[in-house]
């Protein structure tokens, strides 16, 4: 133990912790005229009006049976309503568990009974399945209805009220509680290609950290200046993700002006994005791209629209079209144990004198850590890898904001909290100047003759033969190199491919030095089409499978 | 006690504590060709020279027996190394004092032996102090000579050595490790008019959370970027004067090019200004009005400097001046209790189509709350007075990073926490758009048949006479109301003044509602000097005595 002079313990009466309470202390101040508006139904509230709703929600849950330590449940779609329930809900002391509405109806009552929920606010759109499954609701004790119908229909289930109706009824005062400030704050669920969804949890502590940590960021490169006083915020990831990446938080403390869509449809969001003039947003990339590719979009002037991409990696194709259009792109790199941001895109001061194929290539990247974020890549062995840009190894993370484990699941918080740093699973290079590089997921990365070899490089290269549509590359055992890569591909309409051809177009990659010979697959199928996941991802597991099956 | 769930305790491995050295986690990352510059003998440093030397630094340090808990003092003017020592002392457990160098000479002996200095590093410029009074240093058990000249002049004390050559005898990497976020980071010492300096402290936690909220609140605002990638750094308030109000802190995990100017002489910043083309900066009102006033300043261009003021009021008079020559001038309102930053200027998004007038009134304000202070007035009985803009009362602060007190003092810290607030000792309004007007201190304004009078709202109006050249107003006790205003005026030569005049200059001021008849002064007495204290501030306790001394 160090012997450090320490100031006065922190149950003094001038403690002072870090509670989501405080980002509103700003929010008011900064607002002026500003609004939060709702795609759902078209309310719109000033900020006063807002806080004094938070209020009124507070006063509702607690009438409504919630305790210190309870758990509330939200099956919403992106609301101002929804905003609300991120302040009242973890102020007056209970956490907010932002149920995942797209997963199947097994795995919400899973989530719902792992997090053991008390209170579920529920829209009607989901009334009918929640209705289907409450006698499997092990720890609910009570449900209010979330409505964006004039006329409230008739709920499925007993519901304690509905929302609008419960507020108006309410206290317009609650005298929001100090605790401790690693009070646990929120929780989610983050899904995996197999077993059940696990859970993630933020304090207080790490969702103030996280929003100042953003707030700073955001700003502070001048050819990025994502979030500032004249901004108008609408987020395009759902709150129920990763609390719409904390954003909601940072816009809400500097009292921006924010639009919440509802559900996301290509005409409600391009609508909204033009008669409310919103200036910045944050989607992963097929949904930018559905906006983008929607009959309306055509008719519509990006220029100057912020879109900050993450979620999965952005394609130079993507990137390009959107700064043809006028869109002001950029990458994020997080994920659900990490609140969640780790780094994003830097601009250099003189970019607006790059090139656009140059401007495309710093924008996908992934970009520097933020401020506090501790990031490096490590070997096999847990050995730090150098900053080169070549070295390829785990991401492996420490900062203020990071999940301390899954919710009930001892084994696979160690796991991934080995060595005391965070692993994300990723597998990235970082160059000198500190900027990450995502090459590939470590269950997917090929490891042959000692050599790590991302399947990502692999596939884009194949990907640019002629002939070739879509590939995908795993790398099966192998008793001389330990893993070998092979391809299975996809090839365009009346094409015709086999290994010989692909190995002779990829020497000319290995000749200019872009990669390795080792990296050349043994094998190339052809397939018909390319195995996916139910949510649209390329199934390795199966591809691995199938292949080892012959 | 709440029965909030808690997430693991901070002690497992993963615990991730607020520490300085965290900020330097980004500052390589941003950096890129940056440099830390010194305008006292013209070194100039990439981040990455910086960080070597930072570790280098804690050799030394540890080579001279320095252990976590000890106190290294600094006597120096503003230099990289002084930088060097904001982050290497306290990032290897020590407690960094930064020594008010204008303090006299037992004063500054009394605050060494109060801080309990251990190693103490001093410029030529003070050797000769510290050589004379060194016997009266209780605790120091060494000395580090600080040099800007090119031969090491012979020192008139034994020292451990010279701090360039001890910096490049020593090794290029220390293991700065963990420790408990709330350990004390800083100290210093703040002057009253009367009794001894009074010892502040902030802690890591405290440095790095006014960091981050500095950071974030310097480039939100469209109309006032600070701090941004492309600025340039040069503080023109000293770096033992409250850390120069944190902001080489916030410079530095910006990455950001900072000049660090040595001595303050109008023709040294002002060179540095051109040569080095500064971006921000911030001063005592004093320091602006030399620096523009000095004959060199003339041919200078100023447009585009931005200089953020605090330490006592920014006259209209002088943000019209600096307006005029081009300078972006800000107000910024905290103390050296305070960490500082507390409130700055802010500028509504159509501030560049504002009057002038109307810019200077909008930028002398001391602005609105930054993000996570809680900031009210109350009351003599600590009531919470309204924010209309009117009501009057004491400035009470609760936020993340301010002293919890002052060292060894506990009667004077029970004082300054009375309630659980910080009292700041100033008198202020704040109107419903939460942006705070510093009315006056607490001890100088007059509370009169029940009601308080700014001394300083007198004094503005009286100045306006035009035979009157200066005035001071003070409150003395009154039978029947408790106090009553009176006033000493010094009159322009030739010119005569009496009571009647004033009285009947002041009631037109009455006549529009621009203050209470009750605030004229019940007698106003002609000297031929304000009485000043040693630091030039008008001596209102002498001036009280005097007057009810007749």
């Amino acid at each position: 133990m160090m012997a450090v002079k320490l100031i006065p313990p922190a149950d003094e009466a001038y403690n002072y912790p870090l509670l989501i309470k405080q980002l509103l202390l700003s929010a008011e101040r900064y607002a002026g005229d500003n609004e939060i508006v709702g795609g759902n139904n078209g309310q719109r509230f000033s900020y006063s009006e807002f806080i004094e709703r938070v209020h009124r929600l507070a006063n509702v849950l607690t009438e409504a049976g919630v305790k210190e330590g309870d758990t509330v449940a939200v099956l919403d779609w992106d609301t101002p309503r929804y905003l609300e329930c991120f302040f009242a809900v973890p102020m007056i002391g209970a956490v907010l568990h932002t149920v995942n509405v797209r997963l199947a109806p097994e795995q919400v009552v899973y989530t719902m009974n792992h997090a053991a929920d008390d209170l579920v606010l529920v829209h009607d759109d989901f009334l009918p399945l929640i209705a289907k499954v409450k006698d499997q609701l092990d720890t609910v004790k009570g449900y209010i209805q979330l409505t964006d119908a004039a006329q409230t229909p008739e709920p499925p289930l007993e519901v304690i009220g509905e929302y609008e109706s419960l507020l108006a009824g309410a206290l317009t005062e609650f005298d929001f509680p100090d605790f401790d400030e690693n009070a646990i704050a929120t929780t989610f669920y983050t899904t995996g290609t197999t077993g059940n969804p696990k859970g993630v949890f933020f304090s207080h502590r790490q969702l103030v950290l996280h929003t100042l940590a953003l707030a700073a960021t955001t700003s502070m490169n001048d050819n990025m200046q994502l979030l500032q006083a004249s901004s108008v915020y609408m987020p395009i990831t759902p709150m129920f993700h990763v609390h719409a990446w904390g954003v909601p938080y940072v816009a809400t403390m500097m009292g921006l002006k924010q639009v919440y869509p509802g559900r996301y449809e290509p005409a409600t969001l391009l609508k909204l994005f033009v008669t409310e003039k919103v200036t910045f947003s944050h989607c992963v990339p097929t949904i930018l791209q559905m906006v983008l590719s929607s009959e309306k979009a055509k008719a519509i002037d990006f220029s100057g629209w912020q879109v900050l991409i993450g979620g999965s990696a952005l394609t130079e194709g993507l990137a390009q079209a959107a700064l043809e259009r006028g869109i002001d792109i950029y990458t994020g790199y997080g994920m659900s144990e990490t609140c969640p941001l780790l780094s994003t895109t830097w601009l250099p001061l003189d970019a607006d004198q790059l090139s656009q194929a140059e401007q495309v290539r710093l924008r996908v990247k992934t970009g520097k850590p933020v401020p506090l974020v501790n990031m490096r890549i490590i070997d096999e062995k847990g050995r730090f890898l150098p900053h080169d840009g070549t070295a390829m190894g785990e991401v492996v993370v420490r900062t203020p904001w990071l999940t301390q484990g899954y919710l009930h699941e001892p084994e696979k918080s160690e796991e991934l909290w080995a060595n005391g740093w965070m692993h994300t699973g990723d597998v990235g290079s970082i160059d000198s100047g500190y900027t990450l590089q995502i090459r590939d997921r470590i269950k997917d990365v090929i490891k042959t003759g000692g050599e790590w070899v991302s399947s990502l490089d692999i596939e884009n290269l194949i990907s640019q033969h002629p002939d070739i549509e879509l590939s995908a590359v795993v790398g099966l055992p192998d008793e001389e190199w330990g893993e070998r890569p092979h391809a299975v591909v996809t090839v365009r309409p009346g094409a015709q491919v086999d290994r010989d051809a692909v190995v002779s177009f990829m020497q000319k990659f290995v000749d200019e030095g872009a990669i390795e010979k080792w990296a050349i697959p043994d094998t190339v199928k052809v397939v018909d089409e390319i195995p996916r996941t139910s949510v649209g991802k390329v199934d390795k597991k199966l591809i691995r499978s199938q292949l080892q099956d012959g």
